[in-house]
Protein backbone atom coordinates (compact mmCIF):
# COMPACT_ATOMS: atom_id res chain seq x y z
CA UNK A 1 0.00 0.00 0.00
CA UNK A 2 1.08 3.39 -0.66
CA UNK A 3 0.08 6.87 0.77
CA UNK A 4 1.62 9.57 -1.52
CA UNK A 5 -0.63 12.10 -0.14
CA UNK A 6 0.61 10.92 3.67
CA UNK A 7 4.08 11.40 2.95
CA UNK A 8 4.45 14.73 2.53
CA UNK A 9 1.12 16.29 3.25
CA UNK A 10 -0.20 17.60 6.39
CA UNK A 11 -3.57 15.44 6.31
CA UNK A 12 -4.03 12.20 5.81
CA UNK A 13 -7.63 10.43 4.16
CA UNK A 14 -9.18 7.93 6.68
CA UNK A 15 -8.83 5.52 4.27
CA UNK A 16 -5.14 5.29 4.52
CA UNK A 17 -5.36 5.42 8.44
CA UNK A 18 -8.50 2.47 8.99
CA UNK A 19 -6.30 -1.32 9.04
CA UNK A 20 -2.97 0.85 8.49
CA UNK A 21 -0.05 -1.33 10.75
CA UNK A 22 1.29 -0.06 14.06
CA UNK A 23 5.05 -0.48 14.90
CA UNK A 24 7.29 0.05 18.33
CA UNK A 25 10.13 2.53 17.66
CA UNK A 26 12.40 -0.72 16.92
CA UNK A 27 9.84 -1.63 13.93
CA UNK A 28 8.13 -4.50 15.75
CA UNK A 29 4.67 -4.44 14.47
CA UNK A 30 2.14 -4.14 17.12
CA UNK A 31 -0.73 -4.39 15.62
CA UNK A 32 -3.22 -2.05 13.18
CA UNK A 33 -5.73 0.94 13.39
CA UNK A 34 -8.99 -0.67 13.41
CA UNK A 35 -10.89 2.88 12.96
CA UNK A 36 -11.24 5.93 14.77
CA UNK A 37 -13.60 7.32 17.32
CA UNK A 38 -14.38 11.03 16.33
CA UNK A 39 -16.01 13.75 18.20
CA UNK A 40 -18.68 15.13 16.63
CA UNK A 41 -19.57 18.44 17.56
CA UNK A 42 -15.86 19.07 17.42
CA UNK A 43 -15.04 16.90 14.26
CA UNK A 44 -11.39 15.97 16.61
CA UNK A 45 -10.62 12.61 16.41
CA UNK A 46 -11.01 11.41 20.25
CA UNK A 47 -9.34 8.42 20.06
CA UNK A 48 -7.70 5.96 17.53
CA UNK A 49 -8.51 2.46 18.01
CA UNK A 50 -5.76 0.07 17.86
CA UNK A 51 -6.38 -3.66 17.22
CA UNK A 52 -3.87 -6.34 18.06
CA UNK A 53 -3.69 -10.40 19.09
CA UNK A 54 -6.53 -12.06 17.16
CA UNK A 55 -4.27 -15.38 16.50
CA UNK A 56 -5.43 -18.94 17.02
CA UNK A 57 -9.48 -18.34 17.88
CA UNK A 58 -8.50 -15.70 20.68
CA UNK A 59 -10.61 -12.42 19.99
CA UNK A 60 -9.02 -9.57 18.83
CA UNK A 61 -8.49 -6.78 21.92
CA UNK A 62 -9.05 -3.06 20.77
CA UNK A 63 -7.46 -0.23 22.86
CA UNK A 64 -8.48 3.13 22.76
CA UNK A 65 -5.22 5.43 22.32
CA UNK A 66 -4.65 9.80 21.53
CA UNK A 67 -4.08 10.31 18.31
CA UNK A 68 -1.23 12.18 19.05
CA UNK A 69 0.67 8.93 20.57
CA UNK A 70 0.75 7.97 16.42
CA UNK A 71 3.37 9.03 13.91
CA UNK A 72 3.18 7.99 10.24
CA UNK A 73 5.98 6.83 8.75
CA UNK A 74 5.94 6.75 4.95
CA UNK A 75 9.38 3.89 5.04
CA UNK A 76 7.25 1.55 7.17
CA UNK A 77 3.71 2.59 5.55
CA UNK A 78 2.43 2.50 9.08
CA UNK A 79 2.10 4.47 12.35
CA UNK A 80 5.09 4.49 15.19
CA UNK A 81 4.16 4.65 18.65
CA UNK A 82 6.07 4.52 21.63
CA UNK A 83 3.08 2.73 23.37
CA UNK A 84 4.32 -0.46 24.21
CA UNK A 85 2.24 -3.71 24.79
CA UNK A 86 1.97 -3.86 28.27
CA UNK A 87 1.44 -0.21 28.86
CA UNK A 88 -1.81 -0.71 26.27
CA UNK A 89 -2.82 -3.98 28.59
CA UNK A 90 -2.08 -1.73 31.97
CA UNK A 91 -4.79 0.83 30.06
CA UNK A 92 -7.70 1.88 32.53
CA UNK A 93 -10.56 -1.02 31.83
CA UNK A 94 -13.40 0.87 30.29
CA UNK A 95 -16.71 -0.34 30.51
CA UNK A 96 -20.17 0.08 27.81
CA UNK A 97 -20.41 3.57 28.47
CA UNK A 98 -16.85 4.43 27.39
CA UNK A 99 -17.95 7.53 25.01
CA UNK A 100 -20.00 9.33 27.08
CA UNK A 101 -17.40 8.74 30.73
CA UNK A 102 -15.24 11.63 30.74
CA UNK A 103 -13.57 10.19 34.15
CA UNK A 104 -12.49 7.82 31.60
CA UNK A 105 -11.33 9.63 29.40
CA UNK A 106 -9.17 11.96 31.44
CA UNK A 107 -7.88 8.79 32.97
CA UNK A 108 -6.78 7.33 29.59
CA UNK A 109 -4.96 10.58 28.05
CA UNK A 110 -3.64 11.21 31.99
CA UNK A 111 -2.04 7.33 31.54
CA UNK A 112 -0.85 8.10 27.79
CA UNK A 113 0.40 11.57 29.12
CA UNK A 114 -1.74 13.60 26.42
CA UNK A 115 -3.90 16.35 27.12
CA UNK A 116 -7.27 15.44 26.68
CA UNK A 117 -8.65 16.01 23.68
CA UNK A 118 -11.69 18.16 24.87
CA UNK A 119 -8.78 21.05 26.60
CA UNK B 1 -27.30 0.03 8.67
CA UNK B 2 -27.87 0.65 11.94
CA UNK B 3 -25.95 2.95 14.14
CA UNK B 4 -26.22 2.74 17.65
CA UNK B 5 -23.25 3.96 19.16
CA UNK B 6 -24.09 7.04 16.96
CA UNK B 7 -27.37 8.06 17.42
CA UNK B 8 -26.85 8.91 21.21
CA UNK B 9 -23.56 8.92 22.05
CA UNK B 10 -20.83 12.13 21.49
CA UNK B 11 -19.14 9.88 19.28
CA UNK B 12 -18.99 8.23 15.95
CA UNK B 13 -16.46 5.66 14.29
CA UNK B 14 -14.96 6.42 11.09
CA UNK B 15 -16.38 3.35 10.38
CA UNK B 16 -19.68 4.42 9.92
CA UNK B 17 -19.06 7.42 8.09
CA UNK B 18 -17.11 6.41 5.80
CA UNK B 19 -19.71 5.84 2.62
CA UNK B 20 -22.75 7.26 4.73
CA UNK B 21 -25.66 8.86 2.87
CA UNK B 22 -26.12 12.77 3.04
CA UNK B 23 -29.36 14.34 2.94
CA UNK B 24 -30.72 18.06 2.08
CA UNK B 25 -32.98 19.35 5.63
CA UNK B 26 -35.93 18.42 3.32
CA UNK B 27 -34.65 14.57 2.90
CA UNK B 28 -33.53 14.58 -0.91
CA UNK B 29 -30.44 12.19 -1.32
CA UNK B 30 -27.67 14.98 -2.19
CA UNK B 31 -24.59 12.10 -1.70
CA UNK B 32 -22.13 10.23 0.44
CA UNK B 33 -19.39 10.81 2.58
CA UNK B 34 -16.49 8.84 0.81
CA UNK B 35 -13.94 9.66 3.27
CA UNK B 36 -11.86 12.00 5.76
CA UNK B 37 -9.29 14.30 5.51
CA UNK B 38 -7.43 14.34 8.19
CA UNK B 39 -5.08 16.80 9.56
CA UNK B 40 -2.17 14.81 11.27
CA UNK B 41 -0.41 16.89 13.80
CA UNK B 42 -3.63 18.22 15.55
CA UNK B 43 -5.81 15.28 14.88
CA UNK B 44 -8.97 17.32 13.55
CA UNK B 45 -11.04 16.74 10.67
CA UNK B 46 -9.95 19.19 8.02
CA UNK B 47 -12.70 18.11 5.42
CA UNK B 48 -15.23 15.41 5.22
CA UNK B 49 -15.10 14.69 0.96
CA UNK B 50 -18.52 14.03 -0.06
CA UNK B 51 -19.33 12.40 -3.01
CA UNK B 52 -21.93 12.63 -5.38
CA UNK B 53 -23.05 11.53 -9.33
CA UNK B 54 -21.20 8.89 -11.07
CA UNK B 55 -24.44 7.87 -12.91
CA UNK B 56 -24.13 6.40 -15.82
CA UNK B 57 -20.51 6.30 -16.77
CA UNK B 58 -19.81 9.72 -15.52
CA UNK B 59 -17.14 9.84 -13.02
CA UNK B 60 -17.90 10.59 -9.39
CA UNK B 61 -17.21 14.38 -8.44
CA UNK B 62 -15.85 14.74 -4.93
CA UNK B 63 -16.42 18.02 -2.75
CA UNK B 64 -14.59 18.70 0.75
CA UNK B 65 -16.53 20.02 2.59
CA UNK B 66 -16.39 21.19 6.65
CA UNK B 67 -17.26 18.73 8.64
CA UNK B 68 -19.25 21.25 11.01
CA UNK B 69 -21.61 21.20 8.23
CA UNK B 70 -22.42 17.84 8.86
CA UNK B 71 -25.58 16.69 11.08
CA UNK B 72 -26.08 13.04 11.93
CA UNK B 73 -29.98 12.01 11.88
CA UNK B 74 -29.87 8.61 13.38
CA UNK B 75 -33.90 8.05 11.93
CA UNK B 76 -32.53 9.30 8.40
CA UNK B 77 -29.31 6.91 9.24
CA UNK B 78 -27.25 9.64 7.90
CA UNK B 79 -25.93 13.17 8.00
CA UNK B 80 -28.03 16.06 7.16
CA UNK B 81 -26.89 19.34 5.59
CA UNK B 82 -28.32 22.65 4.41
CA UNK B 83 -25.36 22.75 1.67
CA UNK B 84 -26.94 23.05 -1.61
CA UNK B 85 -26.07 21.07 -4.84
CA UNK B 86 -25.37 24.11 -6.21
CA UNK B 87 -23.42 25.50 -3.63
CA UNK B 88 -21.33 22.58 -3.80
CA UNK B 89 -20.85 22.84 -7.39
CA UNK B 90 -19.83 26.77 -6.84
CA UNK B 91 -17.31 25.83 -4.77
CA UNK B 92 -13.62 27.32 -5.00
CA UNK B 93 -12.06 24.92 -6.98
CA UNK B 94 -8.71 23.25 -6.02
CA UNK B 95 -5.51 22.03 -7.28
CA UNK B 96 -3.48 19.18 -6.67
CA UNK B 97 -1.29 20.95 -3.76
CA UNK B 98 -4.88 21.66 -2.07
CA UNK B 99 -4.07 19.97 1.05
CA UNK B 100 -1.49 22.15 1.96
CA UNK B 101 -3.14 25.05 0.39
CA UNK B 102 -4.08 27.53 3.40
CA UNK B 103 -5.58 30.03 0.99
CA UNK B 104 -7.76 27.74 -0.42
CA UNK B 105 -8.96 26.04 2.89
CA UNK B 106 -9.66 29.88 4.50
CA UNK B 107 -11.53 30.63 0.87
CA UNK B 108 -13.26 27.30 1.35
CA UNK B 109 -14.35 27.18 5.09
CA UNK B 110 -15.52 31.30 4.22
CA UNK B 111 -17.48 29.79 1.38
CA UNK B 112 -19.49 27.65 3.75
CA UNK B 113 -19.69 30.19 6.88
CA UNK B 114 -17.45 28.18 9.11
CA UNK B 115 -13.96 29.38 10.77
CA UNK B 116 -11.60 27.45 9.66
CA UNK B 117 -10.60 24.06 11.41
CA UNK B 118 -6.97 25.57 11.91
CA UNK B 119 -8.32 28.54 14.09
Amino acid sequence: MTHPATSSSSMVSSADVNGTAVYSPNGEHLGHIDHLMIDKESGVIAYAIMGFGGFLGMAEDHHPIPWKKLNYDPSLGGFVTDITREQLEGAPARDENWRDDRNWGAATYNYYGIPPYWM
